[in-house]
């Protein structure tokens, strides 16, 4: 294990760095004869990329991705699947002032404590650009789960502490990827949109909870006792930068219920609630998976803050640049990505058990 | 991957059933010449041993732990660490009823459908006894750990809903292994005991939040970008059946909070706070590690609930049995153990950088 | 990866040293709802057991398997199984004159080199008894396999520089498992016999080679193109003590032929030779696998030799104890075990590819 | 595992066919604050180039290597180098009249089986291109082993069966890399390329012996009992295309030995003998390793051969094209890139022990 893959059966392997000369990857394992659509991965790329409204970096990338290996004649081989994305708008110069400090909130000094040294240049390897190699990955797993009947959707359910309050069903959903910040409610958006505008203004940035949910899984994906499907998916989710927590189903609310409102009741027709998440014993129990994701405010903030250079003397640091004000929406398409991924690899697992 | 191996370099590899011969497992990747304290080892399986007060289940275990490979004249030699705990106080006729049905909130159905029959004695492998191998190899990493100057406690931070309200200070920890549900604050501990006893007298029970906190942790743990160290404990900690949520540092609340309140400043003198809970970019930052874990109520109530059996006809069941009220305080051992497993192989990943 | 896993989706996982308490080790992703024959298990053991005639180490072990878990009503359940044979003849006061001292041949010095310290009783981790784990965990695989039509034999071609003439036919090998060493052609057990005799009168030691040959495997396992087949065979093989060379199909006659010689030429009823041992491009082709492995003389020699103490000063040493002469017949069933434990695993991964 | 990563801690993914985009991957776990030299990457890659000469490919390509991350200012940072190396002299074209036949001695009729669809066009994924991307990963192994004093250096030692006789002492190898055919013995040369001449003459191809050293390992690498170094040496070697048996030091003369002749006996000046090849129980010794690889004629023969098509029709066929008629020389670096990569990976796993 060195880091950068993801999965034992599908499997993805990525590298690149912000300032590079771009981002890629590799998917392994991905099941022969797939007709695989490339238009659909790029669209998925297209909706993380930065640019696009409110509160977003002002980076233009066209995030093209281009697949080299393990497709002929428009069907996957079985062969491993080699993608890059170029990166085109990087500005290195931006980032030499940085060169000596460490960002509040950052992986500046932990990647020097780790590593030795750190490619300053716009977070390196750990800034968000890494996650393009994720969502190529995903959007080609989001198609194997296609062919089986499972769908993963993301979707914004509270940003800068203002909470979508009515229950999510399953129509809110329908035009769900056309929506600003993919926002589980229409009705939301307008105020988000003030909340982006009133933090940005004051130099601030905010953070949200992003739920994903995965319906048509079938019974079965999870590999106890260590690998169970909620902990992969745990995993999966808190790999992504920004996020600082995980739940299943009913989450931290359930420390506050009784086992009796907790336990979903059986019946012939199903299971008559979803506490559980989807999820039983580490086992997807054919109910929808549902994972909530809470993402911290971007750490980037205009305001003057206090922090110290590697040489340990305290400084006073402004960040200016090309900022999103709030990870979402762009972490949306992320989070998806990773659950995508986690469940196609469960269900070749599973598959293995046949 | 199948499922019962967790970690890279420093591997615990289990097995058992609630009702079979007994649990055991392998720790593989100990590094040679640890004085192995076979007591603490005891110890630690004692702290979560059944039958112990307020709203334990009646089975008794003495849990008795024997090492079978790898110590030699009381020092590791770097080969594999077998080990074993017979059961011996099964009853598997107390099951024979729950053959053919499934139980609300268990993995009676979901192990069904994944492996096409299941072990109905007690939960068979997805009983709670199956993390008495946890404990064991949690034990074993903690003496790895130890050696190192880091320590992992697990404290009960909200039972049943009610929470400590105190912020937590090393000195309330100085106790906290000998105390009544590894309760952060002894002030809780004759609340949490009422709250139990009224659940129990309604047939019901309650769920909690433990946190656990690692310190001496030295900057540079965790493996970006997907085997990050928050990452890597949110699997740990969600593969323990009745977690539901995991969080690290300021957890959901992140959510909620401005950049300029999250970040956590440096001075000369450390960090100011410590909203990222340790962990920057998913590599440690030498500050405390925190991690939250939300534990749902236990599903097996004395109450009538709606069900359906095998052949998916309805049914009402009425759980009778040696069941625990809550998880906690047994389960605080068993996450301890985990982020203690964890650690440890994060800490061997890093020495093989150097 | 810590050393004592092997296989990805089929894994064993194994502990125990010579003079410990026993050897045992864990079986993981066994397929469910096997009938598992225990005493088939029993057998194989009892195939590569001590203190069975000539040149045979005169240590007296039943090696009792006992199964631990994962088996319920006579049929795996999906689950670990865990299993352990206690030692019952150990002598580690027979040892405690080779604590200071290096043995030509053995792993003391490396053992040391490694991991700063060994346990010097009859090799420990390093001897030859290990291979019980890997004769029970092969036994499981070998039931898994004949669910599939897929049979393995292991067999001696050659024993101290006398080898097997005949070309080896399928009604040579019916009747291989109850002949003394295993031998291809029963026409060599005497001839054999008698190099052991003398060698044995010599104080001396021999090796040989082994074949083993895999019938009815589909075509289509391997993972190329790291974990080819041929690749993870020779793995394998490799990794069983005394193993210096491995070799599929022509081996390294290979070396020496002409393209137009070597290559099977394919026909409408199959191909016409077998010079590809099975296995084309790292994947099965349906035809029979043939592995070979040569086997180096038992290192523990009734002779004088020259070697080093721990503290390099020069020695004279001379073995006494209870040593094999020749590692056949003892290693053959452990061979055996290795390719099934590789085949099975193979066909775990090529079932998740469907 | 899905076949296209090698190394656990050092890790190599690669990804490419023969007549698609290119060849590339990822080498993941490079220890950071290398100072890679990419020249010496090229060299590697010139190496193995194809149109260099006697038998060789007529097949031009570059084959220049472009590194895509995890370098900054020279330096390795310690995340993932990606890498890609451009197909410039495809000819898909050729290959056409070979999308409905098996070749004898190829994969096409196994990858078929495998996957239910192959790429065609030149072998695709088990093309000998793949191993471009090998020897780029090896070369970057190189320079870690280089930084410990560790060289790794492969030979050729026999050419359609035609043997170096003398004994290979450490000054024929000086000039190794300018050699033809990096034969062991310059003596040779002429005699093999008058070997290769009479072979490419007849329309025949022929195989050979490579053997590869490593000097100044030290001792300690090898993780028993599963992944002993001689283990993962012969999987990485048999991994190769054309390799049909590996041998570690005696190899199969192992088998015909004395003990009292095979032991190498240890003096206060080391050991005396390497009938061992430098690894002992698993573990090396500090001594030279060697390992020999046995490599098959290529199976694109001029000749014509008995055959079936997709349908199972027998077949006569001839190939013509831009084949070689040895795998040696060009085999030569990929085998020392294999075993450079082993010993790397083997590097980093005794590090994590210290």
């Amino acid at each position: 294990m060195s880091g950068n893959t993801f999965g034992t059966l599908f499997r993805l392997t990525t590298f690149g760095e912000s300032h590079g000369p771009g981002l890629g990857g590799v998917v392994d394992g991905c099941p022969a004869r797939l007709d695989l659509d490339e238009a659909l991965i790029q669209k998925a790329l297209d909706a993380r990329k930065p640019g696009q409204g409110h509160g977003s970096s002002a980076r233009k990338e066209n995030d093209t991705v281009r697949l080299l290996s393990g497709v002929f004649e428009g069907q996957t081989t079985g062969t491993p699947i080699g993608f890059f994305v170029p990166n085109t708008d990087q500005k290195p110069q931006d980032y030499t002032a940085l060169k000596d400090i460490y960002r509040p909130g950052h992986g500046d000094f932990t990647y020097e404590a780790k590593y030795g040294r750190r490619d300053y240049r716009g977070g390196g390897r750990f800034s968000g650009r890494e996650t393009v190699s994720r969502v190529v990955g995903g959007a080609i797993a989001g198609q194997v789960l296609a062919r089986e009947g499972i769908r993963v959707q993301a979707y914004t359910v509270e940003l800068g502490g203002l909470a979508v309050e009515k229950t999510i069903t399953d129509g809110m959903l329908d035009t769900l990827e056309e929506r600003p910040f993919f926002a589980a409610d229409p009705a939301m958006i307008e105020t988000w949109e003030e909340r982006i505008q009133t933090a940005q203004n004051m130099g601030d940035t905010l953070g949200g909870i992003v739920a994903i949910r995965a319906t048509g899984v079938p019974p079965g994906l999870g590999e106890p006792v260590f690998d169970k499907l909620d902990a992969c998916l745990a995993k999966a989710v808190m790999s992504v930068g920004a996020v600082k927590g995980v739940s299943i189903g009913s989450g931290f609310e359930a420390a506050r219920l009784l086992g009796s409102n907790h336990n979903d009741p059986l019946t012939r027709d199903g299971f008559l609630s979803n506490n559980a998440g989807g999820i039983l014993a580490g086992i997807s129990s054919g109910q929808d998976i549902v994972v909530r994701a809470a993402i911290k405010p971007i750490p980037s903030i205009a305001r003057e803050q206090r922090t110290v250079n590697t040489k340990g003397e305290e400084q006073r640091i402004t960040l200016h640049g090309r900022h999103d004000v709030c990870a979402i929406p762009r972490i949306v398409p992320v989070l998806q990505a990773m659950v995508a991924l986690t469940l196609t690899d469960m269900l070749l697992l599973q598959k293995a058990r046949k």
